[in-house]
C-alpha cells in the first residue's frame, strides 16, 4: 500500500521540520486518508498516532476484525469494554500514553481543527506540548494524486443514474424524501452489479417551493411537490471512501419570469466561475467571477454562500472557493462549482458540477444537462 | 417553546454554582437539545453560546433562514460568505468575539469531548479560562422528559416497518445495500403520510456472512447474500430529530448447530439485561447480567462489546452500559439492549431493542419478534 506511506512520509517530512516526534490524528477523513481505514460511528474514539518511523491505531475491541482487514497501520493497539483479562487495556486513553511515551522531548502534533479539548488536555498531561499538524494534512489533501482522481470520474459516472432518477420521479404528489429515495434506491440495485464488496454511502436533498428552496441546506422532508415548485436537488454519492456531487434547479411546470430570470443568472454564474477555473487563478478571483454576474444582474444579496468548495473524502473539504481565500489553484485539485441564489418568494437557484483542474483549465466529472428547458419537468 | 427554557435554565444553574457566566456549545446535537436547532453539515462552524440571562447562535449566511425558522434563541449572530459590506462579519470568531467580551470577568464554559482545540485557544485568547461545562450537558440528556420519550415511541413505531420490510428483501443473491434501501423506501413512502413536514434521517447496516457478520460495525456492501449465510440487521429511525434502535440476528436457511446455540447465548443475554433494567441498578450490573449468559455459554472472549448505550438524540448516548459504568439507572433513561459475541467462521449474533425505564423496570419502545423461529428466513 505504498499510497499510505507515500503520505505518511510526507507528513513525517512536516513533522520533522517543526520538531514533531509524533502526531495525534483524531480526524476521521484524516484517518482515512493516512491508513484507509473508516469507522462507521466514532462514540468509542479511535486514534491515529504517527510516529516518525512506525503508525499506530487505538481502537475499541469490536473495530479489531474490521482493522486488521482494512487499516495500512504498522501497531494496532485495542482496548475492550469487557473488563475480563487485567492486563488489557479498557480505555483508550492508556494505550494512547503508553504509544505518546516513547516521544523523546519533542512536541506533540494533533489536528487543532477536531481534536478535542478533552484529549488534547490528556495529551498535556501526559507531559508534551501539544502543536497543530492538521492544517498541513488537509493541504496535503488539496491536490489529488491520479489514483484518487480516478476515483472521484468513477463515482461520478454512477452519481447521473442517481439525479436523473430522482428527477424522474419528481411530480406534483410526491414528498422531498421519495425524490432523494428514488435516487438512493436505483444505485443500491445497480452499483453492485459493478462493484462487489464496495461501501456506498448516499445523500440527498430536495428542498421545494418558494418556502423551503431558500434554505440551501436542509435536511428534505415529507412537503409534497405542488405545480409550479421550484427545487434545487441535491446528490452526493460515495464509492469505497471517495465522493462526488451533482446538483440541479428544476421546475415543476412552467417557472415564471423572475425565475426564469434568476435561473439564467445563477447559469451564467456557474459557467463564470467554471471557466475561471485554471492553474495559478486565485480560489477568491473564481468566487468572484461568479459574483459579478450576480452583481450585474442585481441578485448578490440573495447569494449567500461561497461558489463552491472541495471535494473527495469529506462531503466538504478546503480549498474553498471563497471570496477572501487567496489560495493559487493547482491541478490536481478537485471542486464543486455552485454559485447560488436564494430569493424570498421566488425560491433557490443552485446547479453543482464536480470538476477537477487541469494543466489547461478543468474537466468535467459530472456530466448532465444544465440548460433550463431540460430543468422543467 | 418553554422545553428549550427549562433546559437553559438547568444549564445556567449549574454554570452559577460554578462561576460561568458564558459557555461555549459546539456539539450539534447538544445545540439540537437546547434550542431545537439542528443543520444538516457544520462545515461552516454553527456556535451556541448561553449566557446567564440570553442566547446567542452564530451561524452561516446560508443558514439564516433555516435559524430563524427552527433556532429557539434570543440572538443570531451571521456571518456571511461574500465580503460585500464591511460591516458585517465574514467569520464566526468576530461575531463569538464579541458576545464573548460581555463576559465579566467569568471562566467561559466549553462541552470539551467537542470543542476543538482550535476553537478553545482562539476563546483562550479573547482572554478568558475555559472550562469543562459538557459533561453536564452530557448528564441533563440522561433522563428523557416526557416530551422526548413520546417522540422516541412515536418512531419506535415506525421502525418495525422498515425492519420487516428489508428482512423481507432478504436472500440469496440479494445485496446487504437492497436489503437497507427496501427499508429505507418503505419509510419515505409511508412516513410522509402522517407526518407532513417531517424530518426522516435512516441507518442501515447489514454485514453478513461469516465474514461479515463479525465485525460489528461495517457499512453494508454489495456483497450478496448466500444460503447459509447469517446477518445482523441494524437499523435506526430518526423523525423529526429523535430516533430509535432495532436490530435482529437473522439466517438465510437453517442455522448449523454451533449457530443455533450462539443465537440461543445472545438472546439469553439480551433477556437477562432487560430483565436486570430498573431504577436503582448499576449500569454495570445490566451489563454483567448479559455477561454473566456468555460466561456460563463459554462465549464471553467474543462479546467484544458493551451490553447497550443510550439513544435519543445521537446515534449513540450516555449512559453507557458498560462493565466499568457505576451509574446508577433512574426512571426516564431510554437504551438499547444489545449483548453480541461474533466468532469466528460461525458468525455474528446480535439483537437490538430500545427500552424506557419505568417506575417498575421498563417498557418496551421497538416490538419485533425476536425467537429463532421467526429469525429464519
Amino acid at each position: 500500500m505504498n499510497v499510505y506511506k507515500k503520505r505518511l512520509d510526507n507528513l513525517r517530512e512536516y513533522m520533522k521540520h517543526n520538531k514533531v516526534n509524533m502526531s495525534v490524528v483524531t480526524n476521521p477523513d484524516h484517518q482515512f486518508y493516512l491508513t484507509g481505514f473508516k469507522a462507521l460511528i466514532y462514540s468509542r474514539p479511535i486514534i491515529l498516532v504517527v510516529g516518525l518511523k512506525a503508525s499506530h491505531l487505538v481502537i475499541p475491541g469490536l473495530e479489531e476484525v474490521h482493522a486488521k482487514e482494512e487499516a495500512v497501520v504498522d501497531h494496532l493497539h485495542v482496548y475492550f469494554e469487557d473488563g475480563r483479562n487485567t492486563d488489557e487495556y479498557t480505555d483508550y486513553l492508556k494505550p494512547l500514553e503508553t504509544i505518546l511515551s516513547k516521544n523523546e522531548g519533542g512536541k506533540i502534533g494533533a489536528d487543532f481543527a477536531s481534536t478535542p479539548v478533552a484529549l488534547e488536555r490528556a495529551v498535556r498531561n501526559f507531559g508534551s506540548d501539544v502543536t497543530d499538524v492538521g492544517a498541513e494534512i488537509v493541504r496535503m489533501r488539496y491536490i489529488k494524486e491520479n489514483e484518487e482522481i480516478d476515483k472521484i470520474r468513477e463515482v461520478s459516472g454512477w452519481i447521473n443514474l442517481a439525479v436523473g432518477e430522482s428527477l424522474k420521479a419528481a411530480r406534483a404528489g410526491v414528498t422531498e424524501l421519495e425524490i432523494d429515495d428514488a435516487g438512493n434506491s436505483v444505485l443500491y440495485r445497480e452499483v453492485p452489479k459493478k462493484h462487489p464488496e464496495a461501501t456506498l454511502q448516499l445523500m440527498g436533498m430536495s428542498p421545494s417551493g418558494p418556502l423551503r428552496s431558500v434554505m440551501p441546506h436542509v435536511f428534505s422532508n415529507s412537503r409534497q411537490l405542488k405545480d409550479g415548485d421550484v427545487m434545487i436537488h441535491t446528490r452526493q454519492v460515495s464509492l469505497n471512501g471517495y465522493r462526488t456531487e451533482l446538483e440541479r434547479t428544476v421546475f415543476i411546470g412552467e417557472p415564471t419570469y423572475e425565475q426564469k430570470r434568476a435561473f439564467q443568472s445563477m447559469l451564467d454564474a456557474q459557467n463564470a466561475a467554471i471557466e475561471a477555473l485554471k492553474p495559478g487563478v486565485k480560489a477568491s478571483e473564481v468566487d468572484n467571477a461568479a459574483r459579478s454576474v450576480f452583481r450585474k444582474d442585481g441578485y448578490e444579496k440573495y447569494a449567500v454562500h461561497r461558489a463552491g468548495h472541495g471535494i473527495g473524502i469529506s462531503p466538504h473539504e478546503e480549498p474553498y472557493i471563497r471570496f477572501d481565500n487567496n489560495l493559487v489553484i493547482e491541478e490536481g485539485m478537485v471542486f464543486t462549482i455552485e454559485p447560488g441564489i436564494y430569493i424570498p418568494e421566488i425560491g433557490g437557484f443552485r446547479h453543482s458540477d464536480t470538476l477537477v483542474v487541469t494543466a489547461e483549465g478543468y474537466e468535467f466529472l459530472t456530466d448532465y444537462p444544465r440548460d433550463l428547458e431540460s430543468m422543467i419537468l
